[in-house]
């Protein structure tokens, strides 16, 4: 703990930003079910990403990688379901 | 470049996914100006983000986080501003 610099710090609150960004989408989401205009393809991406990181996060055994995409792969697993659900029902021509 | 291991490239794979997973949305964005169903504090967040790991990437020298938060800052700030374009215009309730 005494090795943790302002850089660290640093790094640490733009994890905070990154991981959490995509959370008032989630609760939005939640409220209103519209997804009609989120890309499909774009929450494929960021959920195969998350996955990815916390594989990266579990061999370099880095404890901020595995929380920070652990708890993202929730949130953005959590839209790109709502998405895909109703990319399929709808066939809603947003990629 | 002789010591690059399997665990690096599953990070810059990983990294490459991060970056680009915005890049759909972005595209649906210009097309066909559609940013009602999106979240603004989701995209003000992720600029932020983008933004500060620049930043940490440059205290710490890592070219591969540089480079993906440069462009990470161009595809989120191009939604962000669009968002933020419409928001102000229309006084859309999407925050």
């Amino acid at each position: 703990m005494n090795n943790i610099t302002v850089v660290d710090i640093l790094g640490y609150i733009a994890a905070c930003f990154s991981t959490f960004a995509m959370l008032p989408q989630a609760i939005h989401i939640y409220k209103t079910n519209e997804v009609e205009q989120l890309s499909l393809r774009t929450f494929t991406m960021a959920t195969i990403g998350a996955i990815l990181w916390l594989v990266y996060g579990l061999l370099i055994n880095n404890m901020v990688v595995i929380l920070a995409n652990a708890i993202g792969i929730l949130i953005v697993g959590y839209i790109f379901t709502k998405k895909f659900i109703h990319h399929r029902k709808q066939h809603d021509s947003t990629f």
